[in-house]
């Protein structure tokens, strides 16, 4: 047997990917689970990451004309009764207040208990999501067609009990934005739709470095209320699935269960056509999962915490301030540059621990660039770069000025690393597939890759076939619904759609 | 009788200032009452001042070495239990969860209604502020004094049910910011209460041009579970006091409530000193108070949500282009300028609607610099400039490069205008007093200003006083602690300290 490397992070992906998964997320020191029953605690490092996603997509919505605002987080109960499909399609996972204050009573061993107290008449939900509040929002602003469209995006944390929770990928609450718009017609509602489906893809590429499939998302699996959902799908290092941002026609059923109605050009009263879209904190898991190693976590360079740390190396107490000076200069250096359009965030480690410890605390937690500067780099003009998309012992020593100079091709450098390893894990297990039998078959493996069938049968054969293989349709890809004809892989009927199958999170 | 001007919102401050506020907020579009008890909507142009307050004020905490983190909404009511005090003060307007999902019964009419059920085993109470959850957090992270001190920050929505809301100064969700932070020794704990203190009496002062009385609150005002709980005072123009921010040293109290414990540096197990700070919306409802007037609201510079508006001027065709792309280049130049740090946020606005609604539109929005642009400027290399710190109709024809060499000379201009009348208002509203029969009968008048007397009663002295006459301590006056020894004006005990007393909001 091969001598096996020793790795930061136990046990490895091949060994055991979901618990590599928590690993990584601990060794990172980027969340825990809490006492709040799925809900999680979002520590600075993994903050620090979502703050940077939410500052860049944000500068990208107000771009295309949407504007932020805030609705209330309570929803009347009487308003999620309004559209029955929405309703049905939540009712499972609602948290309900019920009371409003509390009151101490002792309990039979004569401690004092808090009980609730103050019952509502109408129970109010968590927003599991807005529609139906921002809908009655809606509903009070538009009255002419001359308030259309109407763009709003809201940042807020949302609710979704969940039995199976998982860090980052899947928390009773979680943090996300949530666009909804209202436009005149079905044709420009759908244009927005598309617009922000678009930008998601381009989003995951660009800032993540995940290569996604976008595509449209058959009946069964479209959010409760819409008439078409898009999505992006992101496959991972174990091959899975992961939703990572859809974005919804709703037509005009959400306008019709809330009234929200507007007078036309013609002078006629007629109902809007709304959208919404999402993406949430489940972007961190997916890029964890996309591109961490068996040493911890990898950060895309765009929004790492920290793109670059500096390490002072100080052997001898008489040169120390030397180097710490040397260090700080840097970084103040630095910060003045910008990448993506951003400053530089760069780190000074200055703590008085071992260099091993800190080396491996910053491979761990994935910081893009590590800089090594000891007393004679000082002398030399030089500084020790190490990339965590290098190995973790490989060093280079390079001219500080020059390396001044490339530090926004190097990070550039960094995310293509990613997305090229990242675009051959899709594209290399991404298969087509037109025979039944080898379909059925494919599912048995150890994390099976994606099948791209031939497919027109009904939402009941569909919701079948997902049922007994644990897969499903991630979508029916975009670039894939004009093919040669082909026999659908159940039915047999000849179309020219296809199918993407895979399991996922 | 003098004829009275005509103002853009009725009534007037001096008419009805409560109901004044209500119409400012109602013409500026910022946020409206929802059908969520209390729960107000926030909208655009209201969201996009907290937006630049957040951006700017979270600089400040990262510049003094804080992180931003996230916890729960949700607190398990046992953890609330743990500090009395804290509980007994937030348990009359907690909002509290108690079932987990939703299930569809038909009720008398047949109607589907949707019921609450799967009755949680323990309730949870939706944060009204995150002490206990966060302290939770702080006994897991801390193990010895190299933990600390640990600084973070949270940006947040948090409920606290409110009988009598009024949008942005009294509502039942708001949002915040809550830093809190642990240290090892007292006097640690107490620099970075004042630190934070004295942050929020800069800020208020050079971001929204409100110059605060800063002190420390008496025992009876403190914040539940508080040491010393340290506050910014605004004075508005009804001469009412804002209790605008606090910052609360929280002694050993949550430490010990929680077991939040450190290995000392002479090895012994020892709980940490906390403090807890925060600011809110309610900064918005301060600032309309503090600023607008009868033609609307008035907005300081530094947090506008667009800090000019370029108003294209279009009476004949033939020029329209020329002048919509003058003032498209004009906005361009702008924004490449910066104020305070960030770049300006200049909009165009050019709607096909009347001149005058247009130019109101913005007087009522607060704009603090509108920009006119006709095709004699065009040619003349003009702009009108009208400044809402001016009289509406004052127009001042400037040359075009002057203008944007000046810009934010002019911002900062407004700024220390804003800044100026509110100091102005809040020195001559604050006398002293040491006569008991005097300082009770000021009280009777309409919009009395504020009393300092001198004051070394009890708490219960002070509240009896308090309830008697309808107003608080609203601090005891940093600067006012060691005056000439006085007599109490309650006790007649000498004392060198001083009591700011006022009606608040």
């Amino acid at each position: 047997m091969a001598k096996q490397q020793k790795t930061a992070i136990t046990p490895t992906r091949s060994d055991d990917f979901p618990e590599w998964y928590q690993q990584v997320i601990k060794s990172a020191d980027m969340a825990e689970n809490s006492e709040t029953r799925g809900c999680m605690v979002i520590k600075p490092w993994g903050y620090g990451i979502w703050e940077n996603i939410q500052s860049q997509l944000d500068a990208k919505f107000k771009a295309t004309g949407h504007q932020n605002a805030y609705f209330p987080l309570l929803i009347p109960l009487s308003y999620l009764e309004k559209e029955a499909e929405h309703a049905e399609g939540f009712a499972t996972e609602c948290a309900v207040v019920t009371h409003h204050r509390l009151e101490a009573e002792k309990d039979e061993n004569g401690k004092t208990k808090m009980v609730p107290t103050g019952k509502l008449t109408e129970p109010y939900v968590i927003r599991p999501t807005s529609e139906t509040i921002i809908g009655a929002a809606f509903s009070r602003w538009i009255e002419s067609y001359r308030d259309l469209p109407l763009l709003v995006n809201q940042w807020a944390n949302v609710m979704r009990w969940e039995m199976r929770p998982r860090l980052f990928l899947r928390t009773a609450e979680f943090l996300w934005q949530e666009g909804h718009t209202a436009h005149e017609t079905r044709d420009e509602a759908l244009v927005e739709t598309k617009l922000i489906h678009k930008l998601y893809e381009d989003f995951l590429r660009d800032h993540l470095a995940i290569p996604v499939v976008p595509g449209e998302k058959t009946e069964a699996e479209r959010f409760p209320g819409a008439e078409n959902t898009f999505t992006v799908e992101a496959m991972v290092q174990d091959k899975k699935a992961i939703q990572a941002g859809t974005s919804h026609y709703l037509g005009q059923n959400f306008a019709k269960a809330q009234n929200i109605v507007f007078t036309g050009r013609e002078g006629k009263q007629e109902h809007v056509h709304t959208t919404s879209w999402g993406v949430s904190t489940r972007l961190i898991g997916t890029l964890i999962m996309a591109h961490s190693d068996d040493d911890g976590l990898v950060l895309p360079p765009a929004v790492a915490t920290h793109q670059i740390v500096i390490i002072p190396v100080t052997p001898k107490a008489d040169s120390r301030d030397a180097v710490l000076d040397s260090c700080n200069a840097l970084a103040e250096i630095l910060r003045n540059k910008c990448y993506k359009g951003s400053p530089i965030r760069v780190h000074v480690d200055q703590r008085e621990i071992g260099g091993g410890t800190k080396k491996w605390e910053w491979v761990k937690k994935g910081a893009p660039i590590r800089i090594e500067i000891g007393p004679r780099d000082v002398e030399g003009g030089k500084v020790c770069l190490q990339r965590r998309d290098q190995a973790v012992m490989e060093k280079n020593f390079v001219v500080r000025e020059e390396f001044i100079q490339q530090v926004p091709d190097i990070l550039q450098e960094i995310h293509n690393t990613l997305l090229d390893k990242a675009t051959e894990l899709r594209d290399t297990n991404i298969a087509e597939c037109s025979d039944l039998a080898e379909f059925e078959k494919h599912w048995d493996q150890d994390q099976p890759g994606w099948l791209l069938t031939p497919w027109n049968a009904t939402r009941e054969q569909e919701e079948e076939l997902s049922k007994r293989l644990k897969i499903t349709i991630r979508c029916m890809p975009l670039d894939k619904q004009e093919e040669a004809e082909a026999s659908c892989i159940l039915t047999g009927k000849p179309t020219t759609q296809r199918a993407l199958w895979g399991r996922s999170y």
